[in-house]
């Protein structure tokens, strides 16, 4: 981050320090483009706001996938009992109005959250963009819906505020479009989709938005080298610099780049939607996952429960944290641009966790280990810098004290602090680790009300 | 709620029952309207839910006055952006979709937030009604909109729920019937408006659908001479009992029966919205108030700190009980039959407090303090039956103690408890009262998380 | 029309004469209703013009009568295939958007097709009021659709022609307004409807537009006595002149007003839509006929084939004046205001037809006989003034003479002309009648193109 | 037209036929491209129809132009009017309904109107496919607004009318298209627009519907280099018989492939919209013209007095066909699908007309003089199978007789017909030509109302 930090300062220093940086040239190779590596700052976020946006959110009903699905139930009978016979998905599109879109009220909410970046759908598997593409003439936000540059105004938005970086999401196929359709019909032995309009696209996003996060998903089933992922890559990597070096050194990609790269190839590794090991990974990694759990975008009809807890969503951040990953907490804002009441709730309430337990979130690193053997609901984070280590309780002990198993404490040297609140007693056990005695609070003493940091020092 | 449950068992035992207790015949005098018991129910019952639903629950902007202020700002501008020149208000009834809306979802969650009725605006100022009225041809939600009795269907669900009651919530007037208009402009020497809309409609919803609350409001500045309302409440109190005696029986009103009426006449008294004396009242009341605290109807574009967290909810409902009120609490649906997840969330909270509180809420009467007079955020009520004092504590306090001033104790026969928990222990404290010892309990062992409830028995 | 000339010169003096023309007091029953003499003006007129316009011209389908008969085919399939399963009829009005309508350019071309007088529906059997009626909120031009007075327009336009004449037509009985159909089925022994919309919208229109012509339809089976018909005309031709004497002595009504009165009582009889006895009638008659053969109201989907032609249209001109009646040539605007091209034609070329052939049309009387006995199509007026005997040639004879049979001629005294051409030869045939030489006339010499006009005088 | 009636006889003697008549392979030059003879059929037909259908039919306002001038008046003001303030050209396509387009009712019409082609525009200066086209993805009639394939309706339809042919407009640019844009910024040294818009949806016409005329439009001032247009035409020529090579016979294309083609290079000469040179071109021409003066698409505004009477459109008809060209005569059908009764019978009429003077005008050529140059309004044309003259008099002649002072005749050998009637006599005049004495018809003697041929015989 400190680079950002001396822009304003002296842009001749930054530019020679970052050439140091990332001076590397990458080949269109696989080999090449994974040896990059991944730019620190994003190792630190540990955590951001995935938006799902588009000509979905209008119906908002079943999920993103709608068009895909709007052939089986329960999408024919709500197609039936509300519109017109000959009504298309396309149709939607016209009230996608935005009217209450104001993107800074939103990255007002998104910075009250905690979050460090945002993952704005720049164009789903629908095909359309959020942004005025010239290669999606009369199906992108500004021609028709919203009249506006949804991505552009986000974008100008984020920037405001020094603490959240842009992402943008960008899918590589598209269901239905015929050109799309064409070239899997010549088993992609043609390209006529990529080169017209899915390369064009990601240029133009990238050189219009300077995206610090590409978050490419939708391989539709075909091989990198139908997209010319890594060609494009290489661009990203070396010469997209010419117009913003900054960026190029800052800019961070995922793993969905073609058939088999998931998990394997490209910037960090996504794996799975809601992905979630349960243990540390080798690999730089990230669990995009929902507040509804039942879809990406935003559903008028979710009941309450669909919703996660803020206490689910805690545990959801520690545990991913713990093991390694970032948390991409995705929203999905409505057909005329709010972010709904009980989003804002989460992601405030996340906030308010963030403001007293960020300590033991961001810039850590995994620790030896990643949960407590013994004592459950327990997760271990470490504080390079200082050698703090941090034990995150999801519960608070009824009894008044709990044991961590793996810390190697020294009394006398061993301190325990309870974040938010300040130090606690405790006591060694055998044959390791210690015995934490948590202090008798009342209701409102509490630090915060959905999961507790015991911050260690003078331990290993 | 006896009667209702005997129906079951013997009609003609109930019949002979009610009869005692409602034989009174009515002049269509205030005198003799005013002198008429309140129902039992209505005073045990406590805690309501109010509905506002209408056209403009379409625009959702601004509130339920939208169609008054639409001249005003910012009322102009999100027409004028959002509208073609001559869009009227009228042309948004044809959006009123209602096509999620489910009357069994909704009473579900009623009935899951502790509330015993609900009052639901047939028809607002605005004129529209949400049922098939014949004196609002096309102008009524069979019509147009929806193209459903809506408020048959939510009364059909109500009936499903044995410890819900229905309210009707009536507007006398409206903005800009032409008739009233016209009976306006001859101040109220003509009754135009009253004769051919306000009275069948006021006849029609009592016979379809049977309220046990006309929640009246909006006399347009109108003498009740001039809405016939004695005339009309004699009619409620004596002759309705034809069709369905029971109800009759059980029907409650309020008191904004024509101007200077409020307060004054009528049922129980509703004074003025979001009304809260702080202090007990002679006269049965009713605090009605909102949840989004700028609107009674939905408003699309209300920001999380526009609604009140339920924290403030129940101290709400709290000091109007302990002040001798009912609480009715406002919720907005959306345009297409939505009760939005965080009107949800509030609602689900508040029946999880009652679960746990409700026995100081329900059925209790005020005590003679009605707040501690030293400790603040303390409110009592009494439970008549078993000579119960409870004392509702808004805060949970520090220290592990508090005070209570008013209580007369005595060592060896007052028994202190908390409610979820048990009993608890107390010493007296001079020159009156007694010091409660909270339990220490932690997070998680807490009965609920927003207000407490101390109950006392042996005490005066 | 002579006092209409002479309200500018002295209203004092036109007063005078008015008094004298119109001074009876009209009772309200039938005897004395019919005992009013017609003003001489619609006698006089011959061709009025009808319009048809309402909600009914935005489905455009079918005709006027779709929401009666939308439950049978093909209404349900068209409704079905265009649009959403819950569009009702009421849904239309929004779209009746007027915005091409100015009613100086229809006037402009009524006042080009030789009309004299022109009948609006201000209200047919859907109830919906093209003007902004008081006891229609929410259901009239006004509050939706146009949100524009259609009636007033039109009414101020047609005062700017001074040879075109206000009429509306007003439908006492609403094919689905529930106020109706209660009364209804109570056997019109209640009278909700009358008292509540049509009476009270009857006295509006009468004095807000003062109109020349009240054309009542549509009795719903319901007898006069429910309606209150003669007491309303009572009014109408004795009280309505303290506001404007003179259009009490110039209003002509017709013979709808209940059940039995048609051809029977009232003003000038209709007896039937398309009214054509082929002989003389002895009360004063109208025939309103179609020029698109099968619809009043607009059809999008009319061909070609369904229009008459302006031959026809002449000939029904000539028929239904010969026999002692006025023609009312409806045509049906479009819902965006327009009167398309082809009812312009139709319009423009009567006018051209009459600026030739009027005189043997306006201002005449039936002849002794209508229409020659042995030659045919051949049709008689007479004028007057004069002494003059028109005979109308709907074809031109081949043989380039033709026999009249009728006149009684002398010679050296009848003169025949061919209007728009001049002086024709003729001689006497026996037993009676002559026979008529018309000139050599090239294609481009014809005095007009679809029927013609001999003028004889001296003869009888 | 033989070739056609042989393809069902027999299909090799055809082919042999054909190979023949059309076996040459073109190059991409203009020298090649224009060395190409036009298939005869296009001369013979003399008359087709244009048919201006797009979203443009929507406002059907102005002109078929409105998206290009909308930021003029009066369509800022209709715009701003009657839309909501974001609402853009693009919101129009979902309105595009054409809920009565029945391409048969459609073809019957044409059929009855004596054209022998019908040219449809397939994709217009918006760049709105009316067919699905792949390259135009959402933007196309499949996919909003009709969503139906409206080019192979009229294709299949038209198929079914052995004596209409069916021909394709289609705009090589697009004025809005950001691609066609890019380029022309660019000076036209990119092509980005052709390639991927321009060139894939003409192949796809082409192979999709075979089209027999192929009526190009709209170079955008770019040169025909940019668009490939000799390239495209001389695999239209060549290749294109793959598929189809009675079609590759028969296909004509006109001028406008380029900046500096038009009246230059390609097919038959347009030169200029409505052109009407007046005297005999050397190269084969044709005058495409509208109906409606003022426009080529619909407009719902136009009055009546806009549209050509069939008096002038039927001297449209002779003086282009006396002059070498052929008649393309537009008519606009309505957003819904319809065409307009003004149009059908303006259609109608003018089939009236050449079912009586067909002979005049089909397969004839120009003869040796194309008007008479002292008597005025009468053209000629040529019979060429039976050395035929006909002279066509648009003016029925007061005296009756006319003189031609062209022909050369001998007597006893020259024979005068009037088509429709039969022999007339004549004289020779001096120094050339003949006096014709018409015969005394009355007016439904007529054989026509709107012009008038003479066929002379023996004559030159």
């Amino acid at each position: 981050m400190a680079a950002r930090g001396l822009i304003v300062g002296s842009l001749l220093l930054v530019s020679t320090l970052m050439i140091d940086n990332c001076s590397s040239q990458y080949q269109p190779t696989w080999e090449s483009i994974d040896s990059r590596p991944l730019p620190d700052w994003f190792d630190q976020a540990k955590f951001g706001i995935f938006i799902h946006w588009g000509v979905f959110s209008v119906p908002s009903f079943g999920s993103e996938w709608y068009w895909q699905k709007q052939k089986r139930q329960p999408y024919v009978d709500f197609m039936q009992r509300n519109y017109p016979p000959d009504f298309k998905y396309q149709d939607f599109a016209s009230q996608l109005t935005a009217e209450f879109f104001d993107a800074k009220e939103w990255t007002d909410i998104f910075a009250a959250s905690g979050a460090k970046y945002i993952v704005l759908t720049t164009k789903h598997h629908e095909g359309f963009t959020l942004w005025g593409s010239k290669n999606s003439w009369n199906w992108n936000a500004v021609d028709v819906g919203p009249k506006r540059d949804l991505v552009g105004e986000i974008a100008s938005a984020l920037r405001a505020h020094s603490d959240l970086r842009l992402g943008l999401y960008h899918s590589l196929f598209e269901w239905f479009n015929p050109l799309f359709e064409q070239d899997a019909a010549n088993l992609f032995t043609t390209n006529y989709f990529p080169t017209s309009k899915t390369l064009p696209e990601l240029y133009d996003i990238v050189m219009k938005y300077k995206p610090e996060v590409l978050w490419s998903d939708g391989d539709g089933d075909a091989p990198d080298k139908y997209w010319n992922s890594t060609g494009f890559l290489a661009w990203l990597y070396n010469d997209s610099t010419v117009e913003s070096w900054i960026f190029t050194c800052t800019v961070v990609t995922n793993d969905r780049w073609g058939y088999g790269c998931i998990c394997t190839h490209g910037g960090y590794y996504t794996c799975a939607d809601r992905y979630q090991p349960g243990h540390l990974l080798k690999h730089k990694w990230e669990n995009c996952m929902t507040i509804d759990t039942k879809s990406w975008g935003y559903r008028r009809n979710a009941p309450l429960k669909d919703y996660l807890t803020i206490e689910q969503l805690v545990a959801s951040l520690v545990e991913t944290v713990s093991c390694g990953g970032n948390l991409l907490m995705n929203i999905g804002p409505t057909h005329d641009g709010r972010i709904a009441p009980i989003f804002e709730e989460r992601l405030r309430q996340m906030g308010q966790w963030l403001k007293v337990n960020g300590e033991a979130i961001y810039n850590t690193t995994a620790w030896k280990v990643q949960n407590d053997s013994a004592t459950s609901d327990i997760w271990y984070t470490y504080g390079p810098q200082k050698n703090t280590i941090y034990a995150i309780l999801l519960q608070w002990p009824n009894n008044g004290s709990v044991i961590l198993h793996h810390p190697v404490v020294t009394v006398g040297k061993t301190e325990v602090v309870l974040l938010g609140h300040g130090s606690v007693k405790w006591a060694p056990v055998k044959p390791s680790g210690l015995q934490v005695l948590l202090p008798q609070l009342s209701f409102s003493q509490m630090p915060c009300q959905w999961a507790w940091t015991l911050k260690l020092t003078g331990a290993t």
